[in-house]
């Protein structure tokens, strides 16, 4: 079952973004593209022979908390070992760490193509990356030595313990406590919920990054800090039989993503939770937020790869099922038509490829610009990318999860009441996306994160850049008179989005902040299917390039033109819906507001 | 748990509909006010002790096959037993079948009440109800006497047996046979799928009706005929142990609505199957749509009211939950608010408000028009309600089930992490709403329906009659000053209808079917949002012309402020809408149809 397009993924890395040249900067100069390649294959097979295999058998067997452990599916355990074995686990890591110092616009790549075989065994993964990450970037030296190996080889695994029962949204709530000790560790008091991977049976570790409150620290988020907390005690004699006190006191069922467990989590129950601190005191919110915007990324390029999954399962179907006969040839007597040839199914599959390709540009996008900015060697040019990366991760976030639920449910559809059923994957790849717009950030979260501090940030620098590179590709498109009409479409859409913007900071302005934000979600929504449009735009015009250059193969020939016509079938059913979204935005009746007398009833 | 509003039924009913005004004709003046009150008050009382009561337990223990037998859930065998009891199984039936010749239009409210409570339980007695109605309508006396009372004490049950492995959308592909016999019977032999309420163990026999084609007809829709069989013979010597030869193949396991099972049946496998013939040889297309149409208007009512318990339960879930402060007062030294306060989760909250109130005066006019049609004494009235219904069925159906689910997913949005989870019902909501687009003929095929069919159907008929009903509720609106802008957008919007539908019908006269139907969805999107539009006018001015009366209570001040300012926010956030849609519709970019060479790749 094809779960993703090599082709379109060659396209993105070598014709769009040209990965390649990332190779002339120091940190990436062991690669060149047969590495790249080589690693695009050996993750194809991971997701192939160990992803894709377990998708199903994964879901219907979810890990239940029996005796205080879970135990997680069969899958989990040789995927986390052929990951690891192959590579890939480290292979964003500097060489010391045994890594590979792969570009992330390439891991990106594998990711993606991983998540199309299984979109929920990768999280044990980029757990145990996180995690790597963050004391890479925080720990001492010893913490380093101590923790990076281990989860890098995928002996320990790792979370992330941010959400408790009142606290989800609003962090600045989190009331996990932190008691410091005479030999330096703190002692945990707290509860945890949602902790995805939070107890499994494959590692002889967990390493658990609990954002927690030092005792006598101030409210709100300036008094949070992250403690080191393991499962397995490191140095007797802590807690009986090496267990540190960390208890699974539930297991969430979710409607989707069954194969990684959620669990809530009880810190120091019997009051011997031993906690190391990670970093600054403190400063546990923003050591967090480093890592949260990959992981925003992430969730986004999750719901593009479930979507991608099920494009390629529902276009199968479209080409094998047949039913009905051709609307201009509705006649009983004639055999039976296969389904992709009804116009309204081949508007749900075009529908689908042009979200998935269009989002996975604009993903891949921020990505190439994160190594960007990795490698940049001025300040103008760490800022620009910086600035770049703060603006549109929320979008690609967003766009990625909420275009994804969509995406996927158009799949669904096309198989009709198969599609409903547990036969086809369909039904479990709409549940497992649905958590997408929750994860990380809800869309309401992304959406005021966006308007509220984003679009004025450094006043207004990322937007100021953003826009730039958007003018670039249309000044190279307006090189091809087919393309006028959607160079033409896009500059409106942009001078829209400009006025939109400057009415909204006008009411920002009056001070009314509820007012300002009533409607960041359409906002978002606007935004980010402009910034789909610049990537369609691109994709359009380096495919219409490569269509005029000799010797283009059949094959190639296909994928180009495909690349133009899904150009514009997005610019036709996508890209205008900004002129309602505009509308909107522009029409002051703000009726979300609290009123004197309750109207929601 | 609240699931629905009394409140807006008696609204819908009473002040909107004026459902009382139904029993001054003969066939209703059994009833009063009273009669429909106490009524409603029954399918309260059954909805919330019988059905929400088993809502999750059922979708947890789902029925499974074993040894070619069905057992459902307990709580099925209680509301069955409930609903025939009480009178409701047979209510809409004629007194001499001992029902009650109760309007649709308050069976309507009925369905709504008791599918808020549970929305798969009541599909095997609407599966009861259907059967007894094809029987009353093309039976013959014995078939009546034999089936009707059985069907309608609930001692029976009914399947409807359309669908075959290769005939879902195309009916005109049937293929199970139907032999005559001598007696007058015929053998049946074929396979059908997805039959709901397949098999079970309720009832002591159910009866199956099933589309077959005799012996030699013609192929096509033309030569499909309609037949009764039951699965436990009806007179010996048929099969052994009294069962007649149909066999429970498989069992599909769904998403959602897990508690009626979907069967595949097979017919005659031991060449043994009696079928009876049900009405005229060759007529069984058009009899069973006869009350299929009953069957779609229905399908949109679930929709809804799967979409109205979600919509109450995020109430409930955005009035207790606290999280984070009011954008206006950031602090966090200040008591964290009810989620309610954030304007995000209120656009959310009346998104489904605006969604489940808007469709379900939407669908309770169009059994209005049936209950219309019923007593209709002129020729001129007939042919205006059946030209009203056949126009608007279709969209009614698509509206509730597609609006259904974005309503569906907002609330589970509202509701965070938690939403993902089994500890709350909408995740369940969620998986249950997802077929609603797909049963009884998917949104593309009623889109079909709707443009190709319905909007020319006697010369536009039914479109003109259409409109003079939405003008009549724009001329009585205009009596308000604060309407003139909702009156306004209302007309610009028809007239914007008006272009698209002819220049879609310029198009039809060119001849090419496939360029016509390509946008035949976005069509059937804009004609429902203009008649939920249509009928949030209606409401509007029925709560302003209440508000300017004497002695309001201050319950129902709240009631009907409420009711406009969510008409507000329909014409705000959903009308709107169809400016784009014309867009892409008056768009002669045709990106779907199949070209040369195959883009979607």
């Amino acid at each position: 079952m094809k779960t993703f397009s090599c082709r379109n993924i060659q396209f993105l890395l070598y014709e769009v973004l040209n990965a390649e040249s990332l190779t002339q900067f120091e940190n990436f100069n062991a690669h060149d593209r047969e590495t790249f390649d080589m690693t695009l294959d050996t993750a194809t097979e991971i997701s192939e022979k160990i992803m894709l295999a377990n998708y199903m058998d994964s879901d219907r067997k979810q890990p239940e908390l029996e005796n205080g452990h879970v135990k997680v599916h069969e899958g989990v355990h040789a995927f986390i070992k052929a990951y690891a074995e192959s590579g890939l686990l480290a292979a964003t890591f500097p060489l010391e760490w045994e890594g590979q110092q792969l570009p992330k616009t390439v891991n990106a790549a594998v990711e993606y193509i991983c998540m199309c075989g299984h979109n929920s065994f990768i999280m044990f993964t980029d757990l145990a990356v996180g995690c790597s990450n963050l004391i890479l970037n925080f720990g001492t030296d010893e913490q380093k030595r101590q923790f990076i190996p281990h989860l890098l080889s995928g002996k320990w695994g790792g979370t992330m313990c941010l959400t408790e029962p009142q606290a989800g949204s609003s962090l600045s709530d989190i009331s996990t406590m932190a008691t410091p000790q005479a030999d330096g560790t703190y002692k945990i008091n707290g509860q945890k919920i949602f902790i995805s991977a939070g107890d499994q049976d494959y590692a002889e570790n967990i390493i658990h990054l609990v954002l927690a409150r030092i005792k006598g620290a101030p409210k709100g988020t300036k008094g949070i800090s992250l403690f080191i907390v393991p499962k397995m005690a490191l140095a007797p004699p802590l807690g009986a039989g090496g267990l540190n006190d960390v208890a699974s006191i539930g297991i969430f069922h979710k409607m989707g993503q069954k194969a990684t467990p959620a669990l809530h989590l009880g810190f120091g129950e019997n009051n011997e939770c031993v906690g190391y601190l990670l970093g600054e005191a403190h400063k546990g919110l923003p050591q967090m937020f480093q890592i949260m915007n990959g992981a925003r990324l992430g969730v986004g390029l999750t719901g593009i790869s479930i979507a991608s999954a099920a494009y390629y399962a529902s276009l199968q179907y479209a080409h094998e099922r047949t039913q009905g006969r051709r609307l201009n040839a509705k006649n009983a007597q004639n055999e039976p038509t296969a389904i992709l040839n009804h116009p309204d199914v081949r508007r749900m599959l075009l529908t689908q490829k042009a979200v998935v390709e269009g989002a996975l540009a604009f993903i891949f996008q921020c990505y190439d610009y994160m190594d960007l900015l990795k490698v940049s060697e001025t300040i103008e040019d760490k800022t620009k990318y910086d600035a770049l990366l703060e603006l549109l991760t929320p979008v690609a976030k967003t766009y990625g999860a909420e275009m994804g639920i969509v995406s996927v449910n158009q799949g669904l559809q096309v198989l009709g009441g198969y599609g409903y059923t547990e036969d086809f994957p369909l039904e479990q790849m709409a549940r497992d996306v649905r958590i997408m717009s929750i994860y990380e950030g809800t869309t309401g979260i992304q959406s005021q994160a966006l308007l509220g501090r984003q679009v004025t940030r450094n006043n207004g620098l990322g937007l100021k850049l953003w826009r730039e590179e958007v003018q670039k590709e249309v000044t190279e498109a307006t090189n091809y008179e087919l393309f006028t009409p959607y160079c033409n479409a896009l500059t409106n859409a942009l001078q829209r989005f400009e006025v939109v913007t400057n009415h909204l900071l006008g009411i920002a302005g009056q001070g009314d902040a509820e007012v300002f934000m009533a409607d960041a979600t359409l906002y978002m929504e606007f935004f980010g299917i402009l910034n789909v449009a610049w990537q369609w735009l691109r994709m359009g015009q380096v495919a219409q390039k490569a269509l005029l250059t000799q010797n283009v193969s059949e094959d190639d020939r296909v994928f180009y033109e495909s690349k133009i016509q899904t150009m514009q079938f997005f610019y036709k059913y996508e890209l205008s819906k900004i002129h309602y979204l505009a509308d909107c935005l522009l029409n002051t009746e703000v009726l979300t507001v609290v009123g004197e007398r309750e109207i929601i009833i």
